[in-house]
Formats: C-alpha cells, structure tokens, sequence
C-alpha cells in the first residue's frame, strides 16, 4: 500500500518537476560557463604574473615569478585541472537541460563536482595563506613582508585568488542545485 | 504507465534497501566517531604545541607556539569547530539507524557535511603550505626553514596535520554514502 501511494507521488512530482528541472540544468549550465572562465582567469591571471625589480646587486636578482612559490604553481595547475573539468561537463549538463529527468548521469556529476570542489578548495586557501604571508610577514620567524618590495607581483597574485573563491561559491551552489534535482525526482 | 512501474520498483527496493540503508548509517556513525576523534586530536596536537630553544640573546626570545602564527591558529579553530559539529550530528546518525528511511535530515546533513568538508580542507591546505614553508623555506622570498631550529615544533605541527587529513577522507565516504543512501529511496 505504502509503495502505491509512492508510486502516484513520483508519477504527479514527475509532471510537476520537469518544467522546474529544466530550468535548474540551465542555471547549471550557465553557473558552469562562469565557474568556468572564473578559474580560467585565476589560472592565467596567475600563470602570467611576473616582476623584476628595477635595480640589482651582483649576487640577487630581484625577479619574482609564481614558479618561485611551489604553492603558486599548485594553484595554477588546480585551476587547469578544474577549469578543463568544467568544459567537459558542459556537455552533460547540455544533457540534463535535454532529457531533464536524468539521474545516473547527475549523481556523476555531483560526485565529481565535490573532488573539483575539494581541488579548489584546497588550492586556493594553500595560495590565500601564502598571499597573507607575502602580506604581513611573519616576525616570530623571521619571514619578511615581500610585498613591500615586489608590489605589483602581490596585487596580481592577490588579484587571482578572487577567480577560484568565485569558482567555490558556483560549486557549491551547484551541488546544492543537482541534489534539489536528484531529490526530487 | 511510466509510474506505475516506478511505483512497483520503489515498494521492492523499499524492502531490499532498509537492510542496506541500515548497514550504511551504522558506518555512517562509526565513521563520525572516528572523524572526530582525529580533528579533536589535531586540534589539541596543534593548539598544545610549543617549543623554547635552550638559548636567547638579549633581543630575541627563541619560543615558537603555534599563535605565532595565523594560519596554525585557524586550523585550531576550523578542527574544533568542526569536531563540535561531528559531536551534535551524532545525535542525527543515531536517530538514522533507527529511521532508516529518513530523507529529509540526510539531506540536511550533507549540506552541512559539505560545508565541514570545506572548511577543514581550507584549514588543514593552508596549514600544509606554512607546514611546507617551515620545513623547506623559499630561497626566492628570503624565508627561512624554521624548522632547523625549531625541530620539535615542526614535526608537531607536521604530525597534526594527519588528523584533519584522515576526516577529509572520511568526510567525501560520509558525503558518497549518504548519497547512496538518499538515491536508493
């Protein structure tokens, strides 16, 4: 009797959900495109920072790259990874806004959602507590605020992070998205 | 037609999935149990730690805590926050097992699970990339391997980083079972 009544639940909530369904996946698809070219510039913006300072002594260049941080250039190449990772979803979200009462292939992508997430996630904080460092220096031990002298390279290194929090925020509102739709089918 | 059939499957998997669902929440709580046994651990290996060096000059007291630096107190914060939370979701895993039918608080777990997930991968990332800072220095930016002198500091901090990486792994099971357990209904 109880799986009856479930049963006309799931036939009424499908005529209900669909016209609903449809409009997330194309939120989703839209939230993609954007997290997207978020990570994308975060990536470049990054990748393409350097700084030679205008003056030198015989034994140190004053030269700033990201490559000189190995926290910088795991971010770079998590935001590859992630933003490579988008554009091959695109085609299956381009699936959901078609069939929108697809359920294997979204919990697919929830799945893998959550790594990218946690990809992110991990490489933006590593780079955003690096970035503080650059900032305000450590006394206790010993580390120099280097901003004060390689200003531009910090801005732009600090620029950057701004790209993947954004890129966080559309993960989890796009996980948070595919659940509603998973849920109410 | 198309729910009718629906309707018969859902009554079957109903019986078939109880068992299942049930073995699933008692590992949901074994889990928990565990994953906040290692943050709490983590955040007590990390808040307690401190080391004096054996000498001091007239200006600087050679004494490294883990206050001295921001990045190791956020992830003090983030593992209690984070075991606070585990302690009250238990109330939840239990309530699971007995209801193992419940979707509506699975879902409100996940979210929260999600959210845990992503403020510990932040704290315990950012620490990594002060832990790597410590042990290795950067010969680019001037900053110095602490960890030469402070040795025992460092393989504390190092040592605390373990627990906040073991409730990462238990989170993503928790997040993946909890939607095995939320799609089967």
């Amino acid at each position: 009797m109880k799986g009856r009544i479930e049963g006309g639940e799931t036939s009424k909530a499908g005529l209900k959900g669909h016209g609903a369904n449809r409009g997330l996946a194309i939120l989703d698809l839209v939230f993609r495109v954007v997290a997207g070219l978020s990570t994308l510039a975060s990536s470049i913006a990054m990748g393409t920072t350097n700084e030679t300072l205008p003056f030198f002594t015989q034994f140190i260049r004053f030269r700033a790259e990201y490559s000189d941080l190995p926290t910088f250039t795991f971010f770079v190449i998590a935001n590859a990874i992630v933003t490579g990772y988008l554009v091959l979803s695109l085609a299956l979200s381009i699936v959901h806004i078609i069939r929108s009462g697809a359920k294997g292939t979204r919990i697919f992508l929830v799945i893998l959602d959550t790594a990218a997430l946690g990809l992110l996630t991990a490489a933006a904080s590593a780079a955003a507590a690096i970035v503080y460092l650059a900032h305000k220096g450590n006394t206790s031990a010993n580390w120099f605020a280097i901003c004060q002298q390689f200003n531009s390279f910090c801005q732009r290194t600090s620029g950057s992070l701004i790209g993947s929090f954004v890129a966080i925020v559309l993960f989890i509102l796009l996980i948070l998205m595919s659940g509603v739709a998973i849920s109410r089918r």
